[in-house]
C-alpha cells in the first residue's frame, strides 16, 4: 500500500487552491507555519490569518472540495498534496527559496493528469524552456535534445507552448521518453488550443500538471508562477533560445532562486532568440551545453554515473571526479556554506559546483542544510 | 630623436634567426641568459652552446647580416629587436611563459613591414582569430567584431589566412583601423597566394610581421610558432569559429600561456566549426562575447574607460567598477598569487578576473610579479 495523505489535507488544500493565486506567499506561509487544515478551519470560522482578508470565509463555506476531488477523479484527475507518495518533494524547496517578482512559495497541491508517477519522474528530470517564437534551429535542438535526455531516461519537463516547450515535448516522446508539461490552465483544458492534440497526448502517455484547479483558464501571472514549477521538479533548466526579456528567462529565475544548475544552449550571435542564453552564460554563469550528454554530465546523480563507466572504483570516494573531489574538499563539515562561499574555495564557476553538489548529495558526500551545503554523512565518513 | 637598439645587437639577432626555427627554446634561453651578441659570438667561434651544435659556427661565417638588413631595408622592411622604441614589449613575456608543444620563448626580432608602429599597435590590440574553413555565419561575425573593435581604435591582429583571419583583417580596413597580418613566412611574401592584394594593402595601411627573415616560405611548424606572436602582441585572444582541432585553438592556449584573456563567440551547436569554441567556453572558461563592445569591456585598459564614462570620479579608486573591486579585494599585498588563487578569492571566474587585472595593471592598482598578481603601488597607496 503506498503511503497517502489524509483525505482531510487534501480537501484542506483542495478548498484553500480557490483563495488566491499560485504563488500567493501569504497563504503558502501560512500554510507551510500551521498547516493546510487548520489555516482552512480558521478561515472558514472568520479568524484573520496572516492578513488575508476574513471576507474569504463566506467563499470556502460554499466550496464543495470533495466533490471536486470526485469530479477531477472521474476526469482521471488526481490532486497530489504533501504526504502523498507521488508528491514531488523538489517541490518543497520552493517554501524556502526566494521570491521571484513577489511571488513564490511551494505549491498547495498539484492536479495531475497522466499515467507516469511524479514523483519518479521528478528524480530524474530536467527542464527545456525556451521562446515561443523558436528559429527553426532552436527547435531542432530543442527536440534533439529532449531526445537525447529521454533516450537515456530522463524525464523532459517543459510548459506546453509553442516554439521551445513543443519541441522539447515532441522530442521526448519522439524517443518514447516520458514528458511533463506544467499547465497555467487547469489540466482538463488545453493551451494554446492548437496543442490539444499534442497535451492529450501528453496526458495519454506522460503527464499534465497544473497548481489549478480543473477548469481554469491561463492568465498572464498564472505563467510567471507556473514557471517556478518547471524549475522545482527538475535537476536543472536548460535554456535553448530566449530573447533578452523571453519568460523562459523568467523559468531561469527560479531555477537559480531554488540553487539548481542553469543550462544554456547557444546559438548564433546574430540571432535575438539566443542573445538571452549567451547573457546568461556570460552573466549569470549558465553552463554552456551542447548536446544531451553534457546535461546529463552537468546533472547526473553520481551513483548513476557509478553504474556506467565507473564500476572499477574501489571506495566511493574513487568514484569522484576531479570536480566533484575538488568541490568536496571545499565543504565545510559542520556549519554550511553557501553556494557561493563553496564555488569560491573550489575556485570553481557556480554552475559547475552545483552540478557536482547535486551528483554528491545523491551519494550521501554532501547534505543541503539550511540555506548552504556540508558535507554529508559519507563524506565525513571517509 | 627615439630609442634604438646598437647596431651589434640587431646583427647578431639578424644572424642568429637563421641558425634554427623560430620558437627553438635553446636559442632562445641562451639568448635571454647571456645576451644575443656573445652567444653569437661564442657561436662563431665554434664554442658549444646550451648543446647547440658547434658546426652552426661555420654557417654563421657566411652570413652577411648587415647586408641582409640594407636589403630588407630597401624593400621597406625593418628588423625590430629588443631595445628599440617600437619594440613591443609584450613579446618578452614568451621568455617566461609556460612552452606549447615544447617551444617558445621570445622572438630573437620581427621583420615588419608597413607604416603604422607596432608598439604603439599592441598597446591597444586585439587579436581575432579562426578557422580558415569559416561559415559564411562566421565570417560575417568576425568582419563585425574587428569593424566594431577598429571603429574604437583597437588594432585587429590576426594570420592573413583564408575564412575568420581574413575577414578579421577585411573588417579593421572596412572601418579604417589598423590590422597587423603575422606571418609564418617572410613579410616580403605572400601567403597564402590568393591574399597577395589583401596583404600588400595591409602592409600599405597597417603591418605585415614575421620572425622569419624576408624570403623564407611557410612550414607546417612555422604556423604554431607564429600563432604564439600573435597572442603575445595582443591584449587578449577572440576565437570566432574553431573546429575540435582547429589551429585556432593553438592560438587560444598561447594566449593561456601567457595569461591574456581568452574569448569566443558561440555560434550554433549544429555547426562543426563552433565545436571548437564552445569547448574553450565550456572547459577553458573562455568569456562567451557576442559582439565587439563586450569584447572592449573585458579588454580595455581601466585609464580608457576612466576617460570616457568615469569622468567624475573623485578618486582613482572610485573610478573600479564592482568586478575591478572585488578583484583588487582579493590581490595580496607582498607575495604574487596565481591567477586561480586570484579568482577563487574573488569568487569569479579566471576570464573575468583576468581582464580586470589587466586593466588593473594599467592604471598601477596591480603587478604581475613572477608567475602572479599582486597589488601595485596605487592599490598599496589608497
Amino acid at each position: 500500500m503506498s503511503a497517502r495523505a489524509p483525505d482531510a489535507e487534501r480537501i484542506a488544500r483542495a478548498a484553500l487552491v480557490h483563495l488566491t493565486e499560485p504563488g500567493d506567499l501569504r497563504l503558502a506561509r501560512a500554510v507551510t507555519e500551521h498547516g493546510a487544515v487548520l489555516v482552512h478551519e480558521q478561515l472558514r470560522a472568520d479568524r484573520d490569518v496572516r492578513g488575508l482578508a476574513s471576507d474569504v470565509a463566506e467563499r470556502l463555506r460554499v466550496l464543495d472540495p470533495a466533490r471536486e476531488l470526485e469530479q477531477a477523479d472521474a476526469l482521471g484527475i488526481r490532486f497530489l498534496v504533501p504526504g502523498d507518495e507521488e508528491w514531488p518533494t523538489g517541490v518543497d524547496d520552493l517554501a524556502s527559496s526566494a521570491p521571484v517578482q513577489g511571488r513564490g512559495g511551494a505549491p498547495l497541491g498539484l492536479w495531475v493528469r497522466g499515467p507516469a508517477r511524479l514523483d519518479e519522474v521528478a528524480t530524474r528530470a530536467v527542464a527545456v524552456v525556451g521562446s515561443r517564437s523558436a528559429t527553426s534551429y532552436g527547435a531542432s535542438v530543442a527536440g534533439d535534445l529532449a531526445a537525447r535526455l529521454a533516450h537515456e531516461g530522463w524525464g523532459v519537463v517543459s510548459g506546453g507552448a509553442f516554439g521551445i516547450d513543443q519541441a522539447a515535448h515532441r522530442g521526448a516522446l519522439a524517443a518514447s521518453g516520458t514528458t511533463v508539461a506544467v499547465l497555467a490552465c487547469g489540466v482538463d483544458r488545453a493551451y494554446p488550443v492548437a496543442h490539444t492534440r499534442l497535451l492529450d497526448f501528453i496526458a495519454d502517455h506522460g503527464l499534465l500538471v497544473s497548481e489549478l484547479p480543473p477548469g481554469r483558464a491561463v492568465r498572464r501571472e498564472r505563467f510567471l508562477t507556473r514557471n517556478r514549477l518547471i524549475a522545482a521538479l527538475t535537476k536543472g533548466t536548460v535554456v535553448v533560445e530566449a530573447a533578452l526579456r523571453s519568460g523562459a528567462l523568467n523559468t531561469a529565475n527560479w531555477a537559480s532562486a531554488l540553487g539548481r544548475p542553469l543550462l544554456g544552449v547557444p546559438g548564433p550571435v546574430t540571432s535575438a532568440p539566443s542573445a538571452g542564453v549567451h547573457q546568461l552564460i556570460r552573466t549569470r554563469d549558465a553552463l554552456l551545453v551542447t548536446r544531451g550528454e553534457e546535461v546529463i554530465e552537468a546533472l547526473a546523480p553520481m551513483g548513476q554515473a557509478l553504474l556506467t563507466d565507473r564500476r572499477g572504483a574501489d571506495s566511493p570516494r574513487d568514484a569522484l571526479d576531479e570536480v566533484e573531489r575538488q568541490v568536496l574538499d571545499a565543504l565545510p563539515v559542520r556549519r554550511s556554506a553557501e553556494l557561493t562561499a563553496v564555488a569560491r574555495t573550489a575556485g570553481m564557476d557556480r554552475a559547475r559546483v552545483l552540478g557536482a553538489l547535486g551528483r554528491l548529495a545523491e551519494a550521501g558526500f554532501a547534505e543541503q542544510h539550511d540555506a548552504g551545503w556540508r558535507l554529508g554523512e559519507l563524506g565525513r565518513a571517509t
